[in-house]
């Protein structure tokens, strides 16, 4: 599938010069069609593409993350990258995704019951996303690199870490991966973590409400890339400071020039 | 304590301009005087004095560590900053530390052996190492500050990181610090980590030989700083990346500017 003018559905140019389309992938199946948004920064072109960076986040619905992810997409296109983002199946304006609503629902039961979060409900919570959003985000690969101003490597940001562990071991085209640890890994990820081999910068907020600090630090721990980074830093789940995101910046600098 | 010219004992230009002075401080007592090199870019001046930052290393002596030290120097340079360090007590050409020697024959053994690593070892090994060298970093910096092309706030950088814990409590000249934890840490300076308040950027080496992994997370958790950064990267004890070292040096940029 490539992206021709028919897929974008809107476009604007931002204060700075980065021009902003939105567009949508056809999806065959009950989930619908994927909507996303693209961000060029001015100075890509056919004869400098700039390099892609995906930028993965939470389920919350595009709408709603459309603040921070514009912000790391300028952030992207001052260093030269442009940047990408999909709807997650289930949020926005996508189909209700039942069975994702039943595995957060049961999860928000379990701690608001103080009990332990099992590993039931944590496969049932990240797995099916992982096995539905990774080809999503192939589809819209395929369509991105298609576009002339963009090419050369490809890297990954951000968003639910089992998402982005599996995209780097099944998509050749990511060369380096930016991955949050801020939810909850189940146990076959930690398998296929040991399969990733390219260069990793980890970001781990240590007072994460989630309590997901040891499986971040386990994970960290699994990934066979002979190049990671562990970037901790103090405060809560949305609490990143601004050094930190510059410093995952600069991880992108050196893996895609 | 002031630093006159005749406490330096020697003066080279190296090739990036950088100055660099060898002194000696006059310490009373068995372990005898403190030798140290001083570096400052070609830019410090009284009308323009440059911030210092105290580089901390291992007891292997001053000699021997040397191009280590001054590769540092330089990257501080270049950076705008000066540095100093100084020779450790029982190392280099300082008199022999009989406890010390026998703390670290104590740790060889139990290592050798296969046995665990006693807290009385590692309280013998470090704490007498610690109440002997913070005093004289501040010995230091009395002599240091009284240079009129340094001035400003002072950063500490490396070396023991329970040497660095302490100065980082007892001395409030130091505003902030990059801590490498590779080192065995006694149970006491656990308790001194929660006094700290400095913002910190702590090094840690994931396979570090000496195995203390577990030990650098935990006095991670403990430090007081509202502003720490843990960094941790593949690879053993002297293998810090360059990346590790310029994210270190941008975090200096930071905060003593």
């Amino acid at each position: 599938m490539h992206l021709t003018p028919e897929h974008f559905t809107s476009e604007q140019r931002l204060d700075d010069g980065v021009l902003e389309r939105a567009f949508t992938l056809g999806a065959p199946g009950p989930l619908g069609e994927i909507p996303g948004i693209l961000w060029t920064p001015a100075t890509a072109s056919a004869a400098a593409p700039a390099p892609l960076i995906l930028l993965g986040h939470p389920p919350l619905g595009l709408d709603k993350m459309y603040p921070r992810l514009v912000a790391r997409a300028r952030h992207a296109a001052a260093d030269g990258f442009a940047a990408a983002t999909i709807e997650l199946p289930g949020s926005g304006d996508r189909p209700r995704w039942p069975e994702a609503e039943q595995a957060r629902a049961d999860l928000r039961r379990a701690m608001e019951a103080g009990e332990p979060v099992s590993d039931e409900i944590i496969d049932r919570l990240v797995l099916p996303m992982v096995d539905q959003v990774v080809p999503e985000w192939q589809t819209a690969l395929d369509a991105l690199l298609a576009l002339p101003e963009l090419g050369g490597p490809v890297g990954y940001s951000g968003g639910v870490i089992s998402i982005g562990t599996r995209l780097a071991v099944v998509e050749p085209r990511i060369s380096a991966a930016v991955l949050f640890a801020g939810s909850f890994v189940p146990r076959a990820i930690y398998e296929e973590a040991r399969q990733v081999t390219i260069p990793l910068h980890v970001l781990l907020q240590w007072d994460d409400e989630g309590g997901h600090r040891q499986a971040a630090l386990d994970l960290f721990d699994a990934f066979g890339s002979k190049e990671k980074t562990l970037n901790a830093n103090m405060g809560g789940h949305a609490g990143v400071p601004q050094f930190a995101g510059d410093a995952a910046a600069q991880f992108f600098t050196r893996h895609l020039r």
